[in-house]
This record gives structure tokens, sequence and C-alpha cells, in this order.
């Protein structure tokens, strides 16, 4: 992709499989530099933990060592949902775009996190007065329209950026998540459904119901996981893919933020298993589905701490852990340095 | 306490006691204040999970709404231990004094994380050229050692500082501290040793021998808490406890690092099990001991990265979590105020 995002290099869904297969793998050398200065650093070999693996996978995706974590940003996409009608929040459609407003003038969570922690924020509204398609009677989305919510996310990757944190705001996109969860992998709306932004039992039941009818309604289209993203998501949800498909293009690690950012980003796992490579769940969702979720990708997040608030939230707060690893890995003195004695002294 | 410090109000292990069942509580207006604040910011109730606990803790231990977290102290003790010399780490005795040297230069992991995160750091050197006794054969520590380290770790906590970090570095600690977790909490040595800082299969053996042979030679002794301190633990563990006891009266939230740290505070908690509750384990060690060194105190470590460093890493890079929880509960537009829509509305 070009530094202008002008290009986007895809017309069809196909276009858009064909380029997630054709992905670049991790940067041997700069891995290999990373892991040979781990090594060398004045602790026992592992004892930063995740850390040291956070600093060695960072090196890879950037393609360059020694890592980067100094310009981190947040990009929070917001769409509505038609799926909001059938009663399946706590809250009305229009807290998306109240909230949105409340991102722009600086007073949710998110704006604290990005302000702690040095990161950029920056919050994309995706036509907020056209939600999508209530998913149990057709389509979400229209192919033109899943495409351009996938380029728009691909535009929102600003070159020279060193850590990618994304996250999403949709009144009832946690049901579109559990519908696309179940679509990739398997079970019916009870096995994926928890209760979002708070839903009493009566809403936690039609939320169940809901999925359990989109997922008849469509059956084998969603043997296809850009057919999965179109049919169950939205237009926050195909930013996001588009999102993490312009981060690997980019050279920019990413952050995934809790349960509806990481199934919006395992349509890309389902086309490719190797495909969130660069990408690690920032914190594991009090969202009950995540864990499976997580476990289906193959992936550990980063941070457990009950939260379930969307927004990036979840990963500006891991991009302290990931800046955390790059000041150890650059700053600290090796054995050598500091002469300290080595273990096998 | 005195704000400057200069009275030690004990004089002997009875009246350390005496100080530590008489500790003050959480301060109810602050804790109160902080859980209405909570209540209207605009995310769901608890979707920021445990940052809204930790802010709620914050203000309750600071005794102050709102809370402050903008000087966090990191303070790392370091001591030497007799036992070190039966081979139970895989470093020698010389690298204590040769980390503290990289600590003052900076080269440290430690150092780097004070940096990242805006936290002071001091460290300070106990008689590395006096470490304890071989705790085998004898106790660890003379009464008037043990009351002059804990009387040390108290001077070390600064009025004014928001968060106080502690930390260790010593080799042959995570003997003493497996010692000291098994003297309080029952088991013998193999089910509270772990590898440390990396010991071979025959080390752990040692280790584990060693902390066995301790517990037979002191007995009943062992029954009293501050004997578990002075017979099996060391100048750094001692001048934990200290730290910890300064911090409850001059209302400062401590973050505990790994197993090594826990297991000195723990001391206090057998002495009066609400004594820690100013008090949260930064992190999950990797060390296998600390999973039930925390269940032990019922506590859930904050971070669970496989770190097994002390030094106080674990609890500065905590201190972000505390930060991050501390900058979205006083930052955060309300629902009123931001002109969202409650889950009533």
């Amino acid at each position: 992709m070009a530094a202008d995002h002008s290009a986007i290099p895809f017309t069809d869904l196909a276009g858009v499989a064909e380029l997630v297969r054709a992905f670049p793998g991790p940067d041997e050398e700069a891995m290999e530099r990373a892991r040979a200065r781990d090594a060398e650093l004045t602790k026992p070999r592992g004892a930063l933990g995740r850390l040291e693996e956070l600093a060695i996978w960072t090196a890879a995706w950037q393609a360059a060592h020694p890592p980067r974590a100094a310009r981190p940003l947040a990009c929070v996409f917001a769409g509505n949902h038609g799926i909001a009608e059938r009663g399946v929040s706590a809250y009305p459609a229009s807290v998306t775009g109240q909230m949105v407003a409340n991102f722009v003038e600086g007073g949710a969570a998110v704006n604290q996190l990005c302000r702690s922690f040095g990161a950029g924020l920056s919050v994309y509204e995706m036509g907020l007065d056209q939600p999508t398609a209530d998913f149990t009677r057709g389509p979400a989305l229209e192919d033109a329209e899943v495409l351009r919510a996938i380029a728009f996310g691909m535009r929102a990757v600003e070159p020279g950026i060193d850590i990618l944190c994304l996250g999403e705001m949709g009144i009832g996109n946690t049901t579109a998540g559990s519908a696309i969860a179940a679509a990739l992998f398997g079970g019916m709306g009870a096995d994926w459904a928890g209760r979002g932004t708070g839903v009493d039992d009566a809403g936690l039941a039609r939320k169940i119901a809901v999925i359990d009818e989109a997922l008849g309604f469509h059956g084998p289209a969603l043997a296809d996981p850009l057919q999965v993203l179109r049919r169950l998501g939205g237009h926050e949800l195909a930013a996001i893919v588009g999102a993490v498909i312009a981060a690997r293009m980019l050279r920019v690690p990413v952050l995934l933020d809790g349960f509806t950012c990481t199934a919006a980003a395992a349509v890309l796992w389902k086309l490719d298993p190797t495909a969130l490579d660069h990408c690690r769940i920032a914190h594991l969702s009090r969202e009950p589905g995540h864990q499976r979720l997580a476990a289906a990708i193959g992936q550990r997040p980063l941070l457990d701490l009950d939260m379930a608030l969307g927004e990036a939230s979840g990963a500006v707060l891991a991009s302290a852990l990931v800046q955390a690893a790059i000041a150890t890995h650059n700053g600290m003195a090796t054995f050598a340095e500091a002469g300290v004695a080595t273990a096998e002294d």
C-alpha cells in the first residue's frame, strides 16, 4: 500500500482475501537481533516474561531493530446496527453518537487513557444515521458498503505510527460480534452472547434468539469468512478488518481491544491462521465469549482486568505494556556493560 | 508516625505487632465519594472492571478524593543471605551488589520502567557485606537487626508520595521467601520453592532441602509471624515489612512486587488479615508458589505476565494501571456533563 493511502488494492471481496493470503511475514533479521539483545540484558533469562516476547514481536512486525513505541495511535470506529431495534442492548442506539461526541470532547475513558500513555486518538463516525440492515432478515451490509468500510479502515492507519490500538463503539455490536464468532467457530447464540453493556435477562434472551435466527437465515453463505463480515458485521467492524490489513502492510503491530474487536479481526484469521500474527489481544474482556474466541485464534490476552467497555480502552491500556517492553529492551544495560556476573560465570 | 520519620513507635517485636493490630482502616468517606463518582461516569456500570476498584481503593487508602497518582515511588531494598552459600541460586552472592550498582547507573529493568511511568526510584543497599546467618543453623537475623531493618524500611517511605512500589534484590532470597511462606501457611520446601533466577534441578533440590532443614530447626518458634521474619527472612525483607507499615500510617497505597516481596508482606497478614488491605499484589510471578501465596492472603494479582525479576519491576508496571484508574476516575465526563443517555433513560 502506498504511503499516501490512495491505492486500495482490491475491488471485490475476493481481492481482499487474496491480499490477506499474500500478507508479508515477520522480519526474521529484526526478530533475530531482538532475541540476541534480549539474551544479553541484565536479568535472568526470561525474567521479564511476556515483556520480552512483546519486544521481540514488535521488532519482528515493525521490521526494525531497535523496536519503537514512541508513537502509539488509537483508532476508534463507530457504527450503528439495525439489530439494535430488536432490544438487544441496555442503551438506545442514540448513545453511539452521544459517545462519539464524548470522545471528541475528551470526556470518555479512552481519552484519559490516551493522555496517560501518550497515544494519539482518531475517532471515525461511520454514517451513524445509516445503521446496518437487521441481519435476521438480510445481509447487514451490501457488497459495496463492506468494501468501502474496509477501505476506510485501511486509510485510518497513518504511516509512521509505532503501535496501532484498535477499538469500536456501536450500540448492538456485541450482538454482531457474537454472531460473527458463532459463524466462524461454531456454536449457537447461547455459546457466545454475553450481557454487553449490561442487558437484563430478557434482553440477553432476545440477543441469543436474534443470533440463532441470523445463523439460520444466512446458512451456508457463512462458510466464507468475508461473507460473515458482510452479512453479520457492521461498518465499524469492517473498518477494523481494514485497519488490521493496512497495519500488516505498513509494518505496524496492532493491539486488538476486547470481544467485539477480536471477533471482527478473527474474520482474517479464518481466511489465514497467520493473518493476525502482527496482532495481540490487549485484554480478556468480561464478555464471556472472549475467552473462547481468544483460544480459537490461539492467543492469550495481555491483560485480564474484568473490563468490557470497548472504545479501544483495553488496547490503549495494553500499549503501556508494549512501551514498557520496548523501554526495557532498548534501555537496559547488558551484562558486559554493567559488569554483572552471568549465571554461567 | 511523624512526617520527619524520626519517631519509630516500637522498641521490640511485640511493639511491632501491637502497631500492626492498631492500623487505621480505609477512609469511608473518601471511598463513598469515589463510589458515587464512579457510578456517574460515561460507561456502563463496572465496564472498567478492576480499574474502577483500583480508583476506589486508592481513594480509600489515601483518605482523599479525588485520588492521586502523580507521584509514584519505587523503593528497592537489597540484602545478602547466608543461605546463598548453600548453592540455592544460579548466581553468586556478588551479583546483589553488582545489580545495585546497575540500579544506581540506571541500567536495570526497574530504571527503564520508572522512566516510562514517571515513578521515582530509591535503592537501599542494606549491608551487603553482612549477609544474614545461614537459617538452617540459627536465626537469620538478631532481634536488634530485624528491628533496625524494619525501622529502616519505615523511613524509606517519603511523605507526599501517592503510590509506593516495593521490591527487592538479593541472591538467595527466593529461598528465604519460600521458607517464610511455608512457615506462615504450611507445607514443605517442595510446596513453595521454584527456580528463582533459574537454578537447575540440583540447585532446586538443595533449595528444597535447606527450607525443610530450617523448618525443622526453628520448629515451634515459627508460630509467631515476626519470628518467622527474623529467623528466616533478611534485611531487605524486614525493610519491606517496615515500608508496608509506614505506608499504612502515612496513607500511601502499596503495590507489592512478586513472590519474595509478597512473602515478606504476608508476615503482616498473618498478624492481622486486614493488615495488607492497603496493598495490592502487582503481578503474579512465574515463581510457582506465588499463586498459592496470593490465594492464602486472599488477593488476585493485577498482572500475569510470566515475570520473575523482582527489583520492583512488576510493581512499577502495575503502577501504570493505577495511573490509568485514577486518570479515568478523575478525568471522565459524567453522563449528565456529556449529555449521554443512561441505561435507565
